[in-house]
């Protein structure tokens, strides 16, 4: 047979396919994925081990809508809400797709007058961003978030986040270094107003610092001077956000600079509780780096970002303290802090194999549909992964290509003989090895796996 | 204190709240829900005990985006289609919301050129439909896919499917009553054919009789009389349609019926072989019903719907054979028959009670945070949930409270009595029950359970 492939508009134009759609345009839309059973297998192994420690740390999840209304979205996100997607205006509520899983959570307590939970949530967000499947950065990707709200010792919650975070970075990837990244909303601010910048530039000169990773720092203090920032307040400021050494030299740092501005030495001794907390709660690798901005408006204290040494993704978790977005939204003040999980970009990076499972039933010489399918029912009984072909030639080979395909353990058969000696043959699909076992009683000779 | 509720409108008068948000208009799009903590328990439960089922049957699970190019969409749905979300335009592609999982599967299968698999995905679906929570219809809930790709013999997949159809049912909710109702698109169609009704409107006929189960047969057949039917037609479709008897009555009245139409013979074969194999592979309660249509364009065979006797909210299972729907996105034809599990719809049917776990760590006297932390430490390392407070206030009470509503099996105490003698007490939050374990054995001592 020779397969001759037409170019979608040559297919339309040939009138084989329908007009609307040809096979060029078979694709997904720009910036998303389709994932394979293995890499879905894959990403649900992820999403298993991070609910492990969720749920470990006392988190219950919750599910919100994947669109919102849009003007709960709004002034959140600062200079990236141009990312948001909204939904075509057909007729009734104005909504646009969750950019992340914080502000509908923070919707969520507020609407459900909640004022004590340690939630966590597992979803797809989505942004309109320049996408790269080669940093992970993606349109529609998932996010695994953690979040512990109501009052208490705010260090004590920060650290355990820490705890947590470094937990998850381990688990995923073992062999993998990673490095966990502090900072604090108001260590910034307490800097920035060091440098005489003015208030209401805060909220942008944090955009742009938090382009730092992404950017040269040329081009960094380009946009601060085009921000309106003089020569000499960018020199004061980069340097200071570039301050180097030892958490113990950062913290001393701070405490120095921060003198008689009483917010900028709080933060600077929330800081140092925290890291020593941290410790305490077995927190690995946090590093105080005074550059660390984060873009989103909500923030309040602690902020954090934590990446895999090497990798070339850029950062895996991120996250923070927001003590007034649930205020901001019209309740009352809660305290918050949590972190998201970028599941889908960091899927690159987590160690997983997928295990070969179950058995495929078979026959030799015959079709035999009726006993396969009373085996089928047996195995199925005893929870066990178990199917059959479906096709009407019988054929040994093309059975077992199947078999392996199809990611199963055994293959199980049967013929005349072993119709006749009420036995069935196995066979181990890795090794080929062959056994025979009674029709009444395989199941617990062979000692096949239930499924979970 | 005196609690003063104002409107979102009085509110932004006042300036209290920023103008773009009010308390009022705090809330989820019309049609959707968030789930709490203890709904999205029982919403991963029905989850799992499905997932468990399709990999019992060699499913494998695959994930795709939650928009596809809008064009993919087109044409798939019928009359439906009005109910798709679009993504407005911001430039770039032109998408929309899924509308089901599966016209991206089809879209999946082409793209990929698959020939054969076994796939199921779970995931929200989006339909800007008239919604009721009393019924069960939103306008975003998830659906679990499960669907049998390639050749083979049609009826021994839809015996299958429907087998697997009967033990969710039976799982998800054992003490009630189920139905599965059967058809076949060729059996409606040579049924059509016999009443003379023009092949160009089959397509939307079979979407008039798709709203049968919603409105009364006058409406039905008003419906068709303004589509083109004459009253004598209506009369004698409508009688064949509703032809009642059991499934031997049926399929001989169907055999008669179609006597010198093979499409529409050799559709009555298939459902008589397919009634017989669906009870080899032991699914219950199945019933030809000659009214059922689908509304949705692309099925071909087998069609089917499932529903709890007496429980009000419509099917909540439903699918088919749908053959054609990869070629016609321009690929080759693939067989494919599968179903939706309406998850969202099904949630006030699934039996569920919610465990509780793990383990609350208070202290007594004093904060004792070190050792409050310590303690946790070797909890989570033998992987067991648990949490302490966060508060500077120690005060019993509120422990034992917090733990109750946090979902916690056990408290665990220490004081100043259980420091000096290395001990811990524990307390049965449901009982109330109290009992002494050694400070560095107390994990086994109590035999606290793991997460998973």
């Amino acid at each position: 047979m020779i397969v001759v492939r037409f170019t979608g508009q040559q297919l339309r134009m040939l009138k084989i396919v329908p007009p609307t759609i040809s096979m060029a345009e078979l694709r997904t839309p720009k910036g998303t994925l389709d994932y394979s059973p293995s890499a879905t297998c894959k990403l649900n192994h992820t999403i298993k081990c991070v609910t492990g420690i969720f749920e470990k740390h006392g988190g219950q999840p919750i599910t919100t809508p994947t669109f919102e209304l849009r003007e709960i979205l709004l002034n959140k996100y600062g200079e990236e809400s141009k990312l948001i997607y909204n939904l075509e205006d057909q007729g009734g509520d104005e909504c646009s797709l969750r950019y992340d899983l914080t502000v509908p959570f923070a919707r969520y307590i507020t609407t459900n007058r909640i004022k004590k939970l340690r939630r966590y949530q597992i979803g797809n967000v989505f942004r309109r961003d320049n996408p790269s499947f080669k940093t992970g950065r993606l349109r529609e990707f998932i996010q695994a978030d953690f979040d512990i709200c109501g009052s208490g010792i705010p260090s004590l919650q920060d650290a355990e986040v820490l705890a947590m975070i470094s937990e998850i970075l381990y688990v995923l990837s073992p062999d993998k270094q990673f490095k966990i990244r502090i900072n604090n909303r108001k260590i910034i601010t307490g800097i920035l107003r060091r440098c005489g910048v003015p208030t209401d530039l805060h909220a942008t000169i944090c955009s742009t610092i938090d382009k730092a990773d992404k950017r040269s720092w040329a081009e960094i203090k380009q946009e601060m001077k085009a921000k309106g920032l003089g020569t000499i307040q960018i020199d004061e400021l980069v340097d200071r956000i570039n301050q180097t050494g030892n958490n113990t030299q950062q913290i001393e740092f701070i405490k120095k600079d921060s003198e008689n501005d009483e917010e900028y030495l709080e933060a600077a001794n929330e800081i140092d509780e925290l890291v020593k907390l941290a410790e305490i709660f077995g927190a690995k690798n946090i590093v105080i780096d005074l550059s660390l901005a984060r873009g989103l408006d909500y923030y309040t204290g602690m902020i954090l970002e934590a990446s895999y040494e090497g990798a070339g993704v850029g950062s895996v978790i991120g996250g923070g303290r927001y003590d007034r977005l649930a205020g901001s939204l019209g309740g009352e003040e809660l305290p918050c802090v949590g972190f998201s999980v970028g599941i889908s970009r960091i899927q690159g990076l987590v160690q997983f194999e997928m295990k070969k499972r179950g058995v495929f039933v078979g026959s030799v010489g015959e079709l035999y549909l009726v006993e396969r399918i009373e085996l089928l029912k047996e195995l199925w009984g005893a929870e066990i992964r178990a199917e059959t072909f479906s096709g009407t030639r019988v054929n040994y080979g093309d059975q077992i290509k199947s078999a392996k395909k199809g990611g199963f353990e055994y293959g199980l058969f049967i013929g005349e003989r072993e119709l006749q000696t009420r036995s069935v043959f196995i066979i181990d699909l890795a090794t080929g090895e062959r056994r025979e076992a009674s029709r009444d009683n395989f199941i617990n000779e062979l000692g096949f796996k239930p499924i979970n």
